[in-house]
């Protein structure tokens, strides 16, 4: 069985590095591409440096902390060292690196290509949609297979390497924790900008949004960058590596098979990468000239390639069960629902967005309310059905055996999160196609070449809801079965202290009670955290505009000449972001650590829960909430409730206001906050069995 | 032993009848008291009869769906009639009809009271404070008094009758489903009239919020009394109600002293009725002029008085222990607690409610953003509260055997609500206050007198944080001891079915998980159907005001003789009201049924805790967030951050309207669905443990 599982080791290396190749080729079809217009050259330049001005200054900080936090793993985890595990520590200290280095060059890379294709799609928009569409999508396809192929190959090697698949929660950590500076920095970054763009250019100054002459529209638009796709990409890269991870932990724990079980999971993600590669090569808009039915269309082609491998496999591959293809495809199912759900709440053809636009003519008030009212609604599609997948994933896999539930469950976490190289790229797409429109009105491509881009835009949009909605149902699945890894871990450690062993968290128990309630009130507080750093730090930026305004002669009134220092904005967003962001995950972070000392591992199982119930309900809240408005906006503009202009459309504005640091700051950082405690929760796990005030 | 419980059920009755007959004479005090003004009056007697046709119209409804539910009762509960359980069944349909009966006169005497002291409070305040301060208050504690004598009442006399506690659970749906409609309607119906009469008047005409010109303007003054008076009264009756039955349903399933646990919950329901007692015949306003002091120091003496006499209990009376006393001191202590960390974020001399004031220069969407993000905060200290309460009466009380330690929560619960007479009666002091306000300005009875009732209604904002983090951390604590009384019945129907034991619900069980997960997205959907019923229901009361406007010659210039049919805007929110809750509330129960029949008894645990944590979190969220975009906006009026009529100023009026549906209809409502669907959940058992799809 030990050579079976070579086998997968070396499919894992080869796809892995297929997938590298495949984006090494694509990245040299995006950047042949031609760029013509000086304009588009120099704006997009100034993009590209302030998204790496952001991405150094994050780095730096980031080193900083990573290797303080590998500092303290080599002390402590898996177990203090002066306790004789050296080995094991360095182990699981160096896999912690590796997967900060792994997770930052896939957002370094990201970024590069990112900024590198929304010039060149801009230019091919000009050629037609097609073109254009393909230069985006591709730019979006070197992210996707890069963080898949990056989380594969760092998993598949800790584990050989190392062979003890606990080391894998450090690599693991490792993601997580650049995950969530990468996902809400970039979400303080991106909101910053954007407020204190519009506060001063659109509200002050009335005028238009990507107009040079504001010194924070370049911020603006680094910030789709940081925000969008190194952001995004960082969290996928976490979930995934998360998924992988725990699905190995439990593998492991479980008697008989065990090796059979680590193997289906690397063939799992193996297959789940080859589909993508696949749907990637395909993908391209059809004769109707739609690009979101091309992103969809593509969407499904990869789920059902995937299904078919999968099938394949477990019919000829002895030890595989159909009960465990049954479970990943569940989770791949209901990742599709609630993507379509998500659709529901946040797309101007369906009926919500119309309401709350016709609701806005009685003013802001009523925007904000029906925002926030079909917002809560909107979660209970995405909770019933992760809660319905993880019950049958359940039923499907409990006959196998003790254990094996739990590891059904995780392994619908790994089959939603198979095709993630296909929803990355679509995702990546997104903020391409967006700056390219900036740059295609900037750069004065003409009419034609606008309504293509714009197309595109809107296409990414849609296309958005539906990854959203996956990414936050995969990081639920996921974090169902960190809390199994948890439980796992701290089983390993309460027997190595000659202590009874966890069966469960039994809700009646007042001490998992009491994790359960300080648990989930953490989003809350790490959300907030976020949103009012977004506020304060978008102040410091406006102050910054209105000194450029008195100090730099000319610049208010445009004389030809007068530049505006756009890195002074840029470097306001970036150390502000990081500022507020280290104080909010710090928070939830020592919440763990307190709840843990004051009620050892049965109070941190509940915290667990509770941070998933009220972190999901939140993200689910807010990312939906935010959608709503933006599109009852863009609904309004387009001429409905009164159009442009009207009493509605200026509430419609204030609720996208309000959306904005919802969807885009504090909605997806929720993710990887959980991310981060339940790793931090099972890394510690011998540090609560030893020592806690009530457990 | 049985003999000793003989006596506390006449004690019970003793000082219930004490209760009645303290509040017959404060009653009867308040009537002495003359109005002279002719005006105040006339206004009066508008308000009074605009309750009086909510209360009837409610109240026939309510009789309808209390008949309906009786019959399902009596034809299923506890066990189908058909399985002979005849006696059983007609005891628990008519405990359940006692619960509804005693809760509608409580709310209907306390509106009765209400409506007579606001008219006489404006009257008093000619002669200074202290009268004023005297009427207002007394005319709250017939309320108050009411109220507890009602439920020691009910609640002793259906368990002397029956002698079976489960048929209390009856009792405490009785008391719920009307507190359900009583808040959510009230809540409902005072918010329509509120955002109505705001929209018509203030933003439309320019008039001033209580310009009789205004068809809404009695509807406005009737919803403080119908939503603060009737609603908050019903919620407390039905927390007070279910605190016990769960307290005494778990007493009778010790084993071992049950008699004497059973004893302790009277006894302490008792001595907090005294204890409440002689807090309200002290209370007065000192020589220092402070009304809000006044309030304050007469809970803290009952609160003192209680904590006294209950150990002088435990010390003489056998088998009483000071384990309990501690869970119960514990309770009260940690209400104590969530009352000052709610005062810390919307009282506006702490600095919170100052930077929602100064961010609301940036706009409105500013306003918003930083009341949403402090009032997420605002949950953690509640919560964590909650959490450790339950924590440390279970540590207390866990050394004295099997199922003492969920007594112990249960009795933490019974703690906190022990002074609930006090809180009754300072919460209904404020909208008696503030209708005097009101009155006093319509009669004019000059300026001195305004501002004595501005001083008294300032008062009772203040008092009002406290009041409420109480009954929310009071509504925690109990539907944790109902999901111990849950418990108990499950395993009384499992072990009558023959089947194996529960003996906890296990977050590792995926049955569980779903349960969770389900259950948390309800609080949500409901609070945001109430919200959305607001809204639909304020727009239907607009379109008949204009209509008046245009119908009724004069109106709108305030010709004499010109009058508006208070009673069309009455009537339209108490329909819609009516019918806006029923659908929300129905969401709830059905919700329930739904989850058991598809989990059985394991999901339905969860479905609780779910229902629990985000119910907690959102209610927290919501009360706090509305109170502190009410102070803020208030705190710009009285001259900060720009002051009445700058841009802060509108900006934080957005927020204000904002909040309302929140701190008024639905984060207090939202207690009152959780203590229902706890008791749907524990009163269909044995529906969920004979049938369940997963179960």
């Amino acid at each position: 069985m030990e050579n079976n599982l070579s086998v997968f080791y070396g499919l894992s290396f080869l796809t892995a590095a297929l997938a590298f190749a495949f984006a090494v080729y694509l990245y040299l079809w995006v950047k042949r591409q031609q760029v013509q217009n000086a304009r588009i050259k120099e704006i997009s330049m100034l993009i590209k440096e302030g998204a790496n001005t952001f991405m150094i200054r994050e780095y730096k900080i980031l080193a900083i902390f990573a290797g303080a936090a590998a500092a303290l793993i080599f002390l402590l985890l898996p177990s203090p060292i002066w306790q004789g595990s050296f080995t094991a520590n360095l182990s699981m200290a160096l896999s912690y690196l590796a997967g900060t280095i792994l997770s930052a060059i896939a957002g370094k890379i990201g970024i590069l290509v990112a900024t590198l294709s929304n010039a060149r799609t801009a230019q091919s928009a000009q050629q037609g949609l097609k073109p254009a569409f393909l230069v985006g999508f591709r730019g979006g396809a070197v992210m996707g297979l890069l963080v898949v192929g990056c989380s594969l190959l760092g998993v598949a090697a800790v584990l050989m390497i190392t062979g003890d698949s606990s080391i894998l929660l450090g690599f693991s950590f490792g993601a997580s924790s650049l995950a969530l500076f990468a996902k809400a920095g970039g979400g303080i970054f991106t909101k910053t900008a954007d407020v204190a763009a519009d506060l001063t250019g659109k509200v002050e100054l009335g005028i238009d949004e990507d107009d040079p002459r504001n010194p924070a529209v370049i911020a603006d638009n680094v910030g789709d960058n940081v925000g969008d796709v190194a952001g995004m990409g960082a969290d996928l890269f976490d979930s995934n590596v998360a998924a992988m991870a725990s699905a190995l932990v439990i593998a492991q724990s479980l008697t008989g098979g065990a090796y059979a079980n680590v193997s289906m999971v690397f063939c799992y993600a193996i297959l789940g990468l080859l589909a993508s590669i696949l749907g990637i090569a395909t993908a391209k808009v059809g004769k109707d000239g739609n690009p979101t039915r091309a992103l969809n269309s593509s969407t499904y082609v990869t789920t059902g390639i995937f299904l078919a491998l999968t099938a394949l496999a477990t019919l000829a591959l002895p030890g595989f069960s159909w009960r465990i293809w049954g479970a990943s495809a569940t989770g791949l199912l209901v990742g599709v629902i609630i993507g379509i759900a998500t659709d529901y709440f946040t797309d101007d053809t369906k009926p919500i967005v119309g309401r709350v636009a016709r609701a806005s003519s009685s003013g802001p008030a009523f925007t904000v309310l029906s925002g926030v009212s079909y917002g809560l609604i909107s979660a209970l599609p995405a909770m019933a059905g992760i809660a319905l997948s993880a019950l049958v994933a359940y039923q499907l896999c409990a006959p196998m055996g003790q254990g094996y539930a739990i590891f059904g469950i995780s392994m619908a976490a790994v089959g939603m999160l198979s095709i993630v190289g296909m929803i990355i790229s679509n995702d990546a797409y997104g903020p391409i196609v967006d700056n390219a429109r900036g740059l295609a009105e900037m750069g004065g491509l003409g009419e034609q070449t606008i309504r293509i881009a714009d197309e595109l835009d809107s296409a990414g949009n849609t296309v958005k809801a539906v990854t959203k909605g996956f990414s936050i149902g995969a990081a639920g699945l996921t974090v169902i079965s960190l809390l199994g890894a948890f439980m796992a871990e701290v089983n390993v450690a309460l027997e190595a202290a000659g202590k009874a062993l966890i069966t469960g968290f039994d809700i009646m128990s007042p001490t998992v009670f009491f994790g359960i309630l300080t648990g989930a009130a953490i989003p809350a507080v790490f959300s907030a955290m976020l949103i009012l750093g977004v506020d304060r730090n978008a102040q410091r930026m406006v102050a910054e505009i209105h000194r450029q305004f008195r100090e730099i002669p000319g610049l208010r009134e445009g004389k030809p000449g007068a530049r505006p220092q756009y890195s002074q904005c840029i470097d306001i967003a970036t150390s502000g972001a990081l500022k507020e962001l280290i104080s909010a995950g710090m928070t939830a972070i020592l919440a763990t650590v307190a709840v843990g000392l004051i009620g050892g591992p049965l109070a941190i199982g509940g915290f667990l829960l509770g941070n998933i119930v009220s972190g999901l309900l939140l993200a689910l809240f807010m990312s939906n909430a935010g959608g709503l408005w933006d599109n009852a906006k863009k609904y309004i503009e387009s001429g409905n409730a009164g159009g442009k202009g009207s009493p509605a459309h200026k509430a419609a504005v204030i609720g996208d206001t309000v959306g904005d640091p919802f969807k885009d700051t504090a909605g997806p950082s929720i993710n990887t906050q959980i991310t981060v405690v339940s790793l931090v929760a099972s890394l510690l796990s011998s540090l609560f069995v030893a020592f806690s005030f009530f457990g």
